[in-house]
């Protein structure tokens, strides 16, 4: 682990920077990505972010330029990337090739020769921030967008339980910056039509359980077609049945062929989403894991009911 | 109007403080009022909060205690009261009696003794928290929470446009005085089951015009008695048709009696709500602003349509 000199050090001393990140990324991955490459250019470097197949539109317009970039790469950065298991999927060949990683999650499994990640922070891009204020300076507006971007992707414009002080203060500072206020309109308070249809659909669909302290909520391939739903629409979409107030355990099923079902499950203070996924062999963190069934839709929520109720408040 | 230190200096040098609101009164309001209350009691002075007899259960467990207080009032504070005629219902009476106002609406009609009010600030919870501050020092952790609720009320959870570097900046200094993260899941991120079949319900009576750009959405009485829905679950109700993308103008029309409909106008960059609710007798801001249209759905409807049409894009 590089201390935070070091870092600017050895960013400062290469140069030719291939940056890249995580399959499915999300605003955190492409804006720090995008924001550094910005950064080390402005440092008289030469860098690019690889393009990254899996992008969504969303953020498409901010990112865009800096896939641009002629030369033969130097030095690989990986941002926001915890384990090159989920490396985006064009970039396999450079596994065990990370020269430098830059990371927020705290399950990073240490694969790059060299790396900076901080943990306690509730996104990669205050940590790129932090990197950038001391490279050259200041950030102008447009890294600062970016930034901004990135800093409230991961914490829900300021609402998840990761947002910190010094979370605040980086929105605060990236606004004085030249981050635009509107950015939060525009990505966490409009959804496209075909999200709310579908929205609406799941909130049709919950089944209630456990005296109505666990949910069920379905995306059926039917639901799917009738909203209009596309990949572009899912960011998230767990979130949706985990709104409920009042509910500890909660389940989203979604179908993803016509006897198999994606399993989400959200828990609260109590019970523990990686022991429930386990019973049917998925996976995850405590609060959020997953999984997948086999079976017809009854037969699928019975086996996830099972497995609540079997875990039911055990931490 | 009082400069900051005469107004920190009035309340040093008077006692018996009665603090009133807004009827309808939202956590900005409620939050505001408390904390003025707690501080001026650890400042040594006898003051409480008269009960308002519309408040909502939501803030009900933070607020309550500062109802008590057996003495009689000598001063009148009013907090996020832009016009005394929209005091808190039980408190008509006082109507010309306000001794001072602290408030933060550019509308307010100037009608207190003494007044300190800063249009610039996004919510009355910034000021109270700047004046207490002065007056003692620093604030407990109650306090913090109290304040914490009426900053976030009023920027949607630090989203909405009128959050500034500073908002952001008090919000840290709230999270690090002691107010608990977990307020924004509580307060911005779970609704009730009887709000959540209402918004499917909102959502699913969309109807679409001006190419898309304008929507329609309905509350009828059917569907708040087919979900449940109380005035509890009414909070910033119209922003659920306002959140469609791509949508310029949004309506939501609520059935209040068979033939009368409560019209919510709702516009972004490009229209004037003030202007489309004149048409129909109503009024407003110039992007929410609303009034009330008599007969069927279908006829009430096309007034708010033809009026939506009349003010296209109308700034």
């Amino acid at each position: 682990m590089l201390s935070f000199d070091s870092c600017v050090e050895w960013l400062k001393s290469h140069d030719d920077y291939l940056i890249i990140n995580h399959r499915n990324p999300d605003g955190d991955a492409l804006g720090s990505a995008a924001a550094l490459c910005r950064g080390l250019r402005q440092a008289g470097k030469r860098a690019r972010v690889l393009e990254n197949p899996n992008m969504t539109e969303r953020y498409a317009e901010w990112v865009r330029e800096y896939g641009n970039g002629d030369f033969e790469p130097r030095k690989i950065i990986s941002v926001d990337l915890a384990d090159e298991n989920i490396i985006q999927t064009n970039a396999s060949e450079l596994i065990g090739r990370v020269d430098l990683s830059i990371d927020h999650h705290p399950s990073n499994t240490h694969y790059a020769a060299n790396e900076f990640i901080l943990p306690g922070k509730a996104s990669c891009g205050e940590i790129i921030y932090m990197l950038l204020r001391a490279l050259s300076g200041g950030i102008d507006s447009e890294t600062a967008t970016l930034l901004y971007i990135a800093v409230t992707t991961d914490t829900g414009c300021f609402r998840y339980k990761n947002t910190s002080p010094d979370t605040l203060r980086a929105g605060a500072e990236l606004l004085e910056a030249g981050a635009p206020i509107d950015l939060n309109r525009v990505l966490f308070m409009k959804k496209r039509r075909s999200r709310l249809a579908l929205e609406s659909m799941i909130i049709g669909s919950l089944e209630f359980f456990m005296d109505g302290e666990a949910v069920i909520g379905y995306i059926t391939s039917d639901m799917l077609e009738r909203s209009g739903a596309t990949d572009d629409d899912m960011d998230d979409i767990a979130s949706v049945t985990g709104q409920v107030q009042g509910v500890e355990t909660s389940v989203t099923m979604r179908q993803t062929a016509p006897e198999t079902w994606k399993i989400s499950v959200r828990t609260g203070q109590y019970s523990n989403a990686d022991l429930i996924c386990a019973e049917f062999g998925g996976g995850g963190h405590g609060m959020a894991a997953g999984g997948t069934i086999e079976g017809s839709r009854e037969s699928a929520a019975e086996t996830v009911k099972a497995a609540v109720r079997k875990h039911w408040k055990e931490k």
